[in-house]
This record gives structure tokens, sequence and C-alpha cells, in this order.
């Protein structure tokens, strides 16, 4: 058994954390922490986890667990804090020789100056960001095994890059990408706001960060290292504009990117079905990115750990379009950060992950 | 293990057995029928569970399994047809010496004159309705265990009668009682009518079968059971109005079930506190019902086999109101199904239904 | 033409007077007030507004006025802040000759103390209440004609009672009451709370206020008159109980209304066509209100001030069940508040409110 | 008073102007037709519609209406049926004298030869292709005047092409666009199938018709004809991706628009805000198309006929994206219908379609 602590327990990756932990069957939770919430057992703050006890032979998570203001020492820590906070929190953890999981922003860019320019603060812990490893098991799978802390990569991020990455990595795409991403509204976090009130939110749809999500550079970053990785680098040509859209919906994000296909030398682009053995190819291993034929349901992933990919080619302008969809707090956030935990600690990567979306 | 065949797969149960059956240790789905996708891959129909593999040691079901019309020899038959289809189907299976789980409401009467009042047909097998076991293992867990046809209850159903069967069993209500549903679109099924056409029940709320819902007839005979079996039997006495209520929301049952409390000799009737110590005690070891002290939310269920239980007293009237909510397609049906199989097949009844609810 | 002022314009039922004053031929909009928006425009805090203008030959309101801290002088004012704070407002508003429409709860109920037990301060105005008129035209259309002060009755009543008034008006059903309402989100108001945070409310339902909603009071008062003023006078007796629940919805309230028919001395009880002809009678010269023969929906009401109200008796139980619904924002809210507008000023009652639901 | 008939009256888009000219204070409605609800009386069929009467003084459309199998004689007549079938009925109606505003694709399209690989189906009558107007008021509001057929814009191409006819007339961009489209439920209209079941679609975000949508072709013929009209003509070198994807709500489209700008000779492209003013000056008379500096949100357009667009630079890329939001049921069908039905008779163009939207 493996001992495992939430840092910010109370928010809905954190939630999220304890619902699929209480299905895992190694790691167990010994330790919740909020600063909202000290002094409460877990089950005050989210009754329905009153229910886990009489049906779970083994209490993975109790819901009499007391949250408490700093995490106890455990194996490994989830942090699910913003931004900044989120650094600090991993320092203290990293001392105590505790592995980190962190699902903040804070670990994934390796140039401090460009977090810094995006991020409008100071990083607390620039040395940290040699080691940190990006936690996309689908590219980094062996060095995540060996790291101290993972960086879990945001929502937006995963669907976007699992759609472009095999393009990148053979080559195969312009490195002018629009990518036009649709999320549900829980990805907003359990923070009050107008935009997350139900009224405004419900029957509505709207994009959001127009001059520059900043989720813009993780991606860069990533499909540059891909492109790079698969011997046809980009340079500084990469052209992104990525777009975010909050639809009326809890959870799910699907991600259309659209990208000019290169032309042979003889001026022929890749077809439909080259493309799609490619991808097919390119994910055969991976126990949770499926190639499909159809386009992708964000419902056929609620829930689930799975990510959903589908590549055409668009005949008349020479262009792959590429949808993928996955849950934004599973695979998006913290069924991703499990799959990491996962390999940090030597278990199967696919551990306590194998259900499916819970459909309709 | 043990083999299990799911009839109707096409259907919502019969996709949420497949879903919930898929994480079970020791059932193995082996058969699926449906008329209208013969001959299809299961994945065909449903892509999501494509999903099923790479990440699933074990496959309890597998994507590639091909639709058939008539389910396969298995131990167990999981029947999700509609009335009088079921029937049929039930009689067939038990003379193959497969034991049945039904979902459809053919084997939930004891009376015979009484189903065919409510569902205008004639019973194709009442000589069937003495053995068959009404599946709530609540109230019938031992003879559950050595039936061989379970009638499944409905999802309203459980949901009412889980809400105000300790009431009746320790006689503390008259025996009058207004039972106000509210219930997700997913239980009116798969088949397309302009009642669950989403830009007609987007943004609605509407009562319906106001002049009599077929589910009314087996509340009454649960309650009567209830109360006969507490010993405080109500005879002809009792006179329930049923009203459910269609909710723009995909998941979830929630009864609001109003009655008059019994005044002792002095007059005086239970209290608050004194109600919910008689709710607690009454499913005090009770896997998947939770007698809570806040009003739950259907979303504390998504997808899981728990059930929520709130008795109040509302002082100015004397009334006992008892809210109560569940996930109409697995405590309201295949989760519920599931339970009963367990029991069916001698396995803990909790075997494969720990997972807490998908929240937010 | 008649100005008029919106007071707390920045809430939704302030923002909903807008709308539709936007289209009336008489009153124009002459000031807007709201503490949080002080020295905007109008057309800056809700930019939808922008679209008054080129399509709209008068301009009954201007996206360009500027928000004030208190409401100018014009001939009547509409009070869309909470209790207490509303009847502050209102005091310096009559004393400055000006006729007002006060949306709040601070002057619907007739008996001081009871206001004063469920809102728990001591009223500012008390000696006002005598000569404030309940602002429900099917009631008291003609003193609302010649008051001076009007107390828009609430959503959540304004449902109920109309559903209940002419059973109580001819004395056919006993006084013991169950409400069981349902409302949309927007009922809640705009301000933030985990309540109305969409991730929590969407996919969700849930039963509030269960020991007792501060409506309750003001059903009570109104049935009571009701009942008095039809020669049928209940006294002490009416025993109701009054559950609201939240609905996954943006506006709409349906209420579902229980009551036991009395018997004449025969024990004979009303039929369903009576009950339906008492009903259709009662309404018979109503604009807004609709006696309807099958179960009417929320969304047939969307953004207009009509209400539907469907009797039906329980022939099994005779007991009388009542389905209404209105659009919680328009009949319940700021549409009724126009419609009071309307009487005050001498205009046709429905001068401005004729359009029907938004459908689908 | 000019008296109209609504073909195909049960659809949404004749349902939605049912609505609308409920409030027209020219149009009257004098008849209805549907082949499935011939004989049926209109508020058999939409009981919402029984609110038409206490509270209109003059009943632009009576509920008692008759449902009739072929449209009878009256000055206007709107078309909703769907392609093919709708060119026969207009035909028949030009032929009686009759005025038509036809809402299917039939008349859209200039290019016989298009249309049918598009439509896979001989045309009907393509002589009329020449003198049909398409109905954008936008571009062609002295054609419509005096034309007696109008092929109404589909609601996709109306919000596409408002966003990048301003850009493609000033010759701003290169001629390679990605459009990627979010539309609600409603636009799938009224007829049921399983992509508009109410929980496939509830909670879920979906691509469609990647291969090639109907309404591009309708999309290159009208930014060809502005890039042409505005003196910058792109020949064949429009390179349009049109990517449609189904949202969870009833009403609404926003449609994101990508293209690169054009340098000039210096390599400089225009800012955000030339782009800003560029775009104000084209709609500053527009009084249904509003250009704003904010991401604009599909609730600011709920039942109402406005169109609003946000044009932005993306400065790191050097691409202008445009967003445009409008309500598919009113300025994408059934607004637009009337807008240009007003223009036909003579009407200012806004009549009857003031209103602003329903928010929340």
């Amino acid at each position: 058994m493996i001992s495992v602590s939430i840092v910010a327990v109370t928010s809905y990756t954190g939630l999220e954390l304890v619902r699929l932990l209480a299905q895992h069957p190694v790691f167990y939770v010994s330790s919740v922490s909020a600063r909202s919430a000290v002094g409460k057992q877990l089950g005050e703050v989210f009754p329905q986890l009153h229910a886990i006890g009489g049906a779970n032979t083994v209490r993975r998570v109790d819901p009499a667990l007391l949250v408490t203001e700093e995490p106890e020492q455990t194996d490994v820590a989830f942090v699910c804090l913003p931004h900044a906070a989120a650094a600090e929190s991993v320092l203290k953890l990293l001392t105590r020789g505790i592995k980190v999981v962190d699902l903040s922003a804070d670990f994934r860019l390796r140039n401090v100056s460009v977090y810094e320019e995006w991020y409008k603060h100071v990083h607390p812990a620039p040395w940290l960001l040699e080691t940190a490893v990006y936690g996309l098991c689908e590219r980094y799978r062996e060095r995540i095994g060996s790291a101290a802390l993972i960086a879990n990569p945001s929502c937006h991020v995963t669907a976007s890059i699992l759609a472009l990455i095999p393009a990148f990595a053979h080559g195969v795409i312009e490195p002018q990408v629009i990518i036009d991403s649709k999320s549900g509204v829980s990805g907003a976090g359990r923070s009050l706001s107008l935009t997350t009130h139900y009224a405004e939110v419900n029957e509505d749809v709207s994009a959001y960060s127009l001059t520059g999500h900043r989720h813009l550079p993780e991606i860069v970053q990533e499909l540059e290292a891909a492109a790079r990785d698969g011997g046809h680098p980009v340079d500084d040509a990469l052209r992104i504009t990525f777009v975010p859209h909050l639809i009326p919906m809890t959870r799910g994000i699907l991600a259309t990117c659209y990208a000019d296909l290169k032309p042979d030398v003889h001026g022929r682009v890749p077809t439909a079905e080259e493309m799609y053995k490619l991808y097919e190819q390119y994910y055969a291993n991976e126990p949770f990115v499926h190639v499909v034929n159809q386009a992708p349901h964000t419902k056929w992933t609620y829930g689930s750990n799975h990510c959903f990919v589908y590549p055409i080619v668009d005949a008349r302008t020479h262009r792959l379009v590429v949808v993928s969809c996955l849950d934004n707090l599973v695979k998006g956030a913290a069924g991703q950060a499990v799959q990491n935990a996962n390999r940090l600690c030597g278990l199967p990567e696919t551990t306590g992950l194998s259900s499916v979306a819970v459909y309709p």
C-alpha cells in the first residue's frame, strides 16, 4: 500500500482525485488538506462521500478523514493548488522526501522567462524546472517513472497536443495551426464568478481569452518538442492560434485542430486513410488514447481517463482536421495525475483507471 | 467466473449493465442480444466501449462481441426488454436453466389481475409470479439469494419506497401519502419521441401520467407489504397519489414524499430527531442506502448505486416529509440488477458496485 | 408618456424590467440605479442591450443611460432591492410622490409580526402595510388601480396561489394542502453562491428550505383571504406544507399542488370535468391565466407573462391535483410588476405584455 | 394589413414565425399548412399559443386557425419545408401570384450544378435561380425590395458570412479561412433522431459533417460575391474549411472564423483597432448587426433578431479572428425571413423585430 495526500482537496480536481482513488487497489488517501475546510471531515465538505464505506471492502478514502491545513507525510502528494501557491507547497513537499504530482501550471514550462511572461510573477523555484517532468505518459513515460516531481498537463493542452503530436512527429503538417477548443464549465474550477453562474452560462456559448490564453506556451513547447523528437523540427516557425470556448456542460473538452498538410515533392498530400493509419500506429499501444473513424463525442469520455482522436483530411483544402476529446477532470487533470503517480510508483499505468464513460 | 448475457443490450439499461459489468471482478459478459443490432459488434453500437481493452487487464466485456438475435447460454441473464416482450424472453431463459434478472415490469406485481388492469394485456406467464422475487435487497435479501427469477424494481418505485418503508414498517404515518417524483430524461429510454427531443425537454419541467402511472400499483404493493411485515398493516386504507415529473437532466430521480404523522395517545407526533434515528437504524447495515441530515442532491448519486434518504418533520403541520434520490439507471435499474445478481450467485452484494458518484 | 425608474437594475428582475419596458408603448425608462454599477452605462453592464436602438423606432430604454446611486424623479418606480433595503428605498420614493411597485417581500405580508418572525428584523415602515396593495391583479385588480404602493407577489407564491385560489374560493377542498414547487435557477438571483454555481446545479435536482420557506406565510395569507372572500373561510385550519426544489434550468416555475376534495353531504366529490369547469369559469376573463386540459410545461411560458393552470381529480384518492406554471422572472416578477404598473397608471393591464413564449 | 401564410407550420421555424408574427403590427397570419397536422387547430399543435388572445388587442394569429394541407391565398407565404419539397411548393405559390420567402436551401445557390452536386437531386425549378434573391438584407437590401422570391439564408451561413464579409469586401485577409461553428440543437429541427435525443446530446459536444457540410457552397458563393463586389475578387483561390459542432443548448450559433491577414507592401498587417473600425463602419447603419469590443455570447441574442460580431487580431500570428453569434431560429431563420418580408412589402425592415434578447 502506498499512502498519498491531496493538497487543496476542496477543489474539483481534488475531489476527482478522491473519487478515483476510492477505487484504486494500491494507493490509499491518508491526508487531505485545504485552508478553507480545516477541521472538517471530508464527508462534511462533500456529503456524497458518505457513500464510501459499506459498499467498499477496503476503504481507500475515509469520509471521516479530517481536513488539515498542511499535508501530512505520505509517499506521494497530489497538489491541486492554483499556480504560485502550488510551487511553494511543492517545494516543501519535495524537501520532506515526498514525490509530487503537481496539477498546477508551475512546473509545466521549461523556460522560466516564458512562465514569468505569461503568469506575471517571479517563479518561486526555477531550479526545479529542469528536473520536473511533463506528465504526459504518451510522450515521457520513461522519464516519469524515475522523477520526483511531475508537472501534470492542463486539460486544454492534453486534448490539443494529443490531437497534433502524431502529425508533428511525422512532419506531415505545416507549422501554422488553429486550435478551437470547447470546454465544459468545471474546467473553471469551484471558485465563484459570474462567468460560471448557472443562469449566465446555461444556454450560452462564448469564446474567451481571445488575446492569448496561458495554455498557449504549453502547447507550443510540447508541439515543438514532438516535432524535434520526431526528426521534423519546426524551429521558430510554429504559429498557433488557440481559442478556448465555454460550453454549457459540466465536463468534457473537445478540441478541433486545423493545419495545412505538407505536399510531397510531387505536390501530393496524404489521404484520409494514410493519416488515419499514421495516427492509429502512433497510438497503437496507448491504453487511454483511441483513434476512431467517426466524430467523437465528449460524452464518450465522461468520468473516464480515455481520449478519442479523430483525424480527417479535408480533401477540398488539403487540410488536416483533428478532433479530440476527453474529460477535463480525468484525462485532463485527476485521472492523468493518477496515471502519472502509477508510473512514479512502478505500478501498471492503468491501475485504478479502467472504467469507461458514464453514458448517457 | 460467472457468464452473463444482456438481452436488449442497445437499451440504456443494457448499456449501463455493460458499463458496470466491465468493472465486475467475477461476472463476464459472454452474450449480448438485440434485434435492432444483430450482427454488429458491441463497439460499433456504442463507440465509447472501444476504450475497454488496453486499460483493462481482464476484459469483462469485449467490444468486439457480436450482437445476436437470441441470448446464448450463460449462467445468468439480464433482460432489458419492454414489458410483455420481457416475459416471453424470461420464459425461454428459465427453461434453459438460466437464472434471470428481469428489468421489466412483468414480474413485479404479484397479483395478475392488477398487472393486466394496468398493462392492458394478458400476462404470458402468470404462474411465474409466485416464484419471482421482487429484487429489492433492502427488503428481500434472503429470498433473492435462492431465487431463479428476480423482478428488478422500477426506478421511481425504488426511490419512493426506500423513502417510505421505514415509516410504514414502524406504523408512524397515516396511510395517505403524496409522492412527487422528479426524474431525469434517460428514464424514458433510448426510443425516440417528441417528449425526449432535446429542444422540447431542455429548459422545461412538466408533470406526466397525472391520471395514473403504471408504477403506482408497484408502490402500493410494496408499501402494503412493508406495513404488514412491520406489524402495522394498512389493509385497504392506503391512498397514494404519485405524480412523476420530467426534469431537464440525463440521470437522477428525486422523490419528495409527504404523509401525516400518526399522533400517539397523547396527541404527540414524533420529532425530527426521532424520525431521523428511526430511519438511521432501519438502514444502519445497508451498503447502498444512506440516511442524511441535509437535503440530498441527485448529483450525489450520478453513476453510482447509492441512494440518499432525508426524513424531516414539518413541525407546523405534523407531517413527515422524506426526500430520497438515486441514479435511475444504476440503483434504479442496472446497478440494482447487478446487486441482485450478486446475491443470486452467492457473491457479496456490493461486488463491483463500490464506486461513488461522478461529481460534479 | 410615463417616466419610470428601475431601482437595483443590475438584478435579474431589474434587467427583465428593462427587457419588457423596451417594448412598452407608454412607459419609458428615464432612471436606473444600482450601487454596484454607479457611473456605468446600462449597455456596459448588459452588453446585449446595445441591440436596442437601430431596430427600435422609439427608444424606451437608452443603453447609454447612466446608472446612478439613487433613483431620479419619475412617475413610477420599480424597486428590485432585497427585503429591508427595499422598504427604506420605498419610503423615500413615496415621500417624493412617486408611485412604487416593490418586488421585494417587504410589503406583502399584512401582519407585521408575521413579517418580523420570518424575516428576522424590525420592519422599517409597518404603517405602510395597511395601504400597500398585494399586486395580484387576478385578485385585487380594483384596489391596485388606486394604490400608491404595490407589493409584487413572489414567484413561487404566484404559481401556487393561482393554482389553488379557485378551489379555496369555492370551498371545494379541505384546508390541508401540499405544494411541491420546482423552480429554475434564475429565481435565486444574480448574486454568486455555490448553490448556483453551474457545475453544482447542472444535472442536479434538490429540495431546499424544507424546514420552512419565507414564502409560506405569503401563501397562507392569500389562500385564507381567497377562502374568506369566497364565502368559505378556513379560519386557522389551513395546514400547508410548501417544499421548493431547484431545477437545472434558467427560467420557469412549476407548482404541483395536492389537496383532498371535500365530499358533499352524499359523500360525493367533484369530477375532473366539474373541477375543470370551475377553474375555467374562475379565470374566464383573465388575459394571463389559462386553464388547460393537459399537463402544462414551463417552456410554454418562457419569456412571457402567461400562467397555465391544469386541475385534475385523482379519482382513486379523491384528491385535487393542480399543476400550474409560469416564468419566474416575468409573471413571477417583472412582468407582473409591469401588469401592476399598467393598472396603477390607468392603462390596459396587458399593455406591452402580449408576447407569447419563446419556444422551443 | 397584409395577409401571410406559413407552410410547414409544425416545424420549429414555422412555429418561430408564428411567435414573431403574433407581435407584428402589419402582417396577419391567415393560413397555416402542414401535412402532419391537417384539420387540427394551431393551438392544439402548440398549446402555448392559447396564450394569444386576451392579452392581444389585435390577434395577428388565431390559435383556432385550422391547419390545412395546402396554403390558402395570401399576399406573402413563408415556406418552411425541407429542400426539394420546398421548391415544388414555391413554384405553385409563385404561379398564384404570392410572394415567397423560402427558408429552405432550394434557391440559395445560383449555380444549379453546385446545388445538384451537394443536394443529390435534380433541381425542380432551375429557371427560378436567376430571379431568386439571396435574402441577406445586409447585402442585397435593394434587390430584396423588388423580388418575388427570397431565398432565406441558412443559420450557420448567416453567422459565418456576417463575420467575414467586411474583411473580404475590403480585401484585408487571405482567402484561406477556417470557420468553426457551434450550434444549438434546435437547428436540427423538430424531426426525431438519436442525434437530438435528449440523453444523447445533453452534456455533450461533437463535430459533425466533417467531410463537407451542405452549407459550405453557400458560404463560398457569398464570400466570393462580397470580395468581388468590394473590388477585391478572390477568384478560385477561396479555400474554406467549415466544421459545425452541436452544443447542448436549444438556441444559438457562435461562429469562430480564422484567416491570415494580408500584409501590405511594407509587410505590415492591420491592428486590432483598425480592424474594429473597419467592421464598425461596415455595419454602422445596420439595425441588427452590432460590432462589439468583447467576446459576445449567444445568450445576448436569445429570441431576438440581432447578431453580434467581434473582430480581433491575433498579434502573435497575424491572424484575424472574428467571433459572431445569433439566434439560429431568429436571425438565422424566421426573424430574417420577417426582415425580408418587411422589405418585400415596403415596410421598415425592423417592423415587428425590435425585441432584445431574453436574458438570462
